[in-house]
């Protein structure tokens, strides 16, 4: 097709102006209908704990005795000492380390790391949230590339043997934000054992998709803590997880793991900024999924949605774009995203032309450190809150606006 | 009577092995009892916003419309975009808000106040926790002496002109925490009006006890956001409230309110940290109370189980001390305390006596900036909790413990 067939196609599509958006990791209305039972599960007349604790009143800093004990199986860690059950998002957890790390440091460190030249290493491309953080905090980030394993450990481990301000790592180990890939085995090994100049450099460990699997068929991780443990780094990671894509987006319940070093740490400020987290909501949690059998069996009815979602995406672009040579993407088993990469230098006009027939896709360059990828070529789609047609739609514009962004830069480069 | 007959009558009591607190300003069983059908306002059928805006998923960064219109009313500020409303407490709000200017300043701010020498004025005795986050982040504490109407502003006005280093004041306007004193009109306006060294000097306005009256006679505290600005010192004041002592300690919801340049600069900050607060919880408060007239209502019952504690309190200090010379106290019109000054140097001595006689009271000193009361004298009684009948023992034993230990004293300044 010529470039001025493929435009007039779009034109087609933009007559319509349509309303589409595959840019968020959002639960669909169907998603969250799935835990609705859970705001009947505290009423008036029963909102203790199983131990009758008062959870109106103050008190409980790191999470009722039944919420550590099902985030200790969720996270993976021995007990409940390695717990602290917080509020509503694992990303206000993982702004607060940063932010107390800044301001005090981590056990560990010789200076808060506000005093001194801190760097973080960025697998990407990765989770913009956990770069806005960094950046927000004038920590200098890194980037280093993903292979399909997991991030290039050689690069790695040559950059934190080197370089005493390296203070960090993002990790999205499983079903990875964007990629929807999990680390092997010998990445959790590498990442564990390697040497890092800096003593109180953390493996930001952010397991956001632990348990959301698509089909029968699961990735598994090797458990950080214990592998880190038993290579003598027990401090190192920082465990976090949460309910956001398990019961509500907007009210669930989030923690983070780690050593009892680092919980305790961890627990000795929330005493600053605390008085304990929302205890009710915990137990509506807690009744709701009375063990973690409950939440695998829960996440089965997500998958059911999530799951045809996913293949329709997959499905047009294969249909549309498979043997062309105009892209990749990935074939997750799990979590929120396909990373989609497009003929380098156009993932930008690829953005924008989609936007003007309609379809709202995560910014170009979102999935990098400062926004700025590299080769222009990397786009998330996410497929989860959409309906089944709306992908349909959205997908076929997305796919042209691949050929159109391709054809467009040969044709430039002919011209030049 | 002498001190051996005093001290039998102490033995007498710590033979009964008691087990009595008056140290916290926690609500009690029954005053929880009176929000139980809050637990009852969202159920698995209905739980949107009056606008229709789905809870259950991400968004919303400053709250619900519903929440701001009524926080807007409860931090007496002008418009909705003048509040943010957040999780379950302002003391998290307050201590996120010091962070966020120790790492990145508040507006006004020629650095970020963790790169500069940062000192705080504490009127004082004061709330513990206020001094904490001070301690925490090694903001330099400044004792500022206390009177009926508010703190000495003579003092405040002639430190917050001459030390631009001098960055903020912790005040609880309203039924103070410990006195239960309330600010005087002339307060306000010197506060608002004075002149500051500091261009980005922030008051920290913690309006705790803003609703809570013990009867139909209510201190009222003139506006500080209306009065700053027309001062033209709009950007002054941080406003903190919560539900914490209306609904539930620790499932509640809090809020801060100041100027819209404040709010933006937080809206701005909290992005970084938040995928929006509970709105769930949110709409349970607004459906509680549809307005801030039926809070008013509510703080009624409140008050009808809290009077009768501080009256119990206040009677007991009357029979056993009135008169003696040996202590002087408040008589609030609201809050959740009494200050009580005994015989100078006596008072961590009488909170030891009370303790092995099995009274809890709050440590003496923690109303003071490092814990440290120059005077060794001031005591805050917490009547909330106990039960008329564990009220009227407890103050029997504080009592007698205040006459040893004067007599104590008295004793040993005659023997050196």
């Amino acid at each position: 097709m010529t470039l001025d067939q493929l435009h007039s196609n779009l034109e087609a599509f933009k007559a319509k102006k349509l309303e589409l958006d595959m840019s968020r990791g959002k639960p669909s209305e169907a998603q969250l209908d799935l835990s609705n039972q859970l705001l009947n599960t505290v009423t008036a007349e029963d909102y203790k704990t199983n131990a009758d604790i008062d959870t109106r009143n103050y008190g409980g800093l790191d999470g009722i005795p039944e919420a550590k004990e099902l985030f200790k199986h969720f996270l993976e860690v021995s007990s409940i000492d390695e717990v602290v059950v917080g509020g509503n998002a694992s990303l206000t957890i993982m702004h607060d380390i940063i932010s107390r790390a800044i301001t005090h440091g981590v056990p560990g460190s010789l200076l808060p790391w506000g005093k001194q030249t801190v760097k973080f290493l960025c697998p990407s491309p990765g989770y913009d949230r956990h770069f806005s953080i960094c950046e927000h905090f004038g920590i200098e980030m890194i980037t280093v590339s993903t292979n399909e394993d997991g991030p290039d450990m050689d690069e790695i481990e040559r950059l934190v043997s080197e370089d005493e301000s390296i203070k960090g790592i993002w990790m999205v180990p499983k079903y990875n934000n964007p990629t929807g890939l999990s680390c092997s085995d010998g990445i959790v090994d590498r990442l564990s054992k390697m040497y890092t100049a800096a003593k109180d450099f953390r493996i930001f460990w952010d397991n956001a998709y632990a348990v959301h699997h698509l089909s029968e068929e699961h990735d598994e991780v090797k458990n950080i803590l214990d592998t880190c443990k038993a290579e003598g780094h027990e401090n190192r990671p920082f465990i976090f997880g949460s309910t956001s894509k398990i019961t509500f987006a907007g009210a669930g319940v989030a923690a983070v793991g780690g050593s009892v070093e680092n919980m305790d740490w961890y627990r000795g400020h929330l005493f600053f900024s605390s008085i304990g987290p929302d205890k009710i909501n915990q137990v509506r949690h807690t009744r709701f999924f009375k063990s973690i059998e409950a939440v695998h069996v829960h996440m089965k009815k997500h998958a059911e949605l999530l799951k045809p979602r996913f293949e329709k995406t997959l499905a047009i672009l294969d249909e549309e774009l498979g043997g062309t040579g105009l892209a990749t993407w990935t074939t997750p088993k799990g979590g929120y995203f396909i990373s989609f990469n497009v003929v380098k230098g156009t993932a930008k006009r690829v953005v924008a032309l989609a936007s003007e027939a309609g379809v709202k896709l995560t910014s170009a360059g979102a999935t990098f450190p400062y926004k700025k990828d590299p080769n222009d070529s990397n786009i998330r789609l996410a497929p989860s809150c959409p309906t089944l047609e709306e992908i349909d739609m959205a997908m076929h514009i997305v796919c042209l606006a691949v050929k159109i962004a391709a054809k467009e830069k040969e044709q430039s480069a002919i011209v030049l």
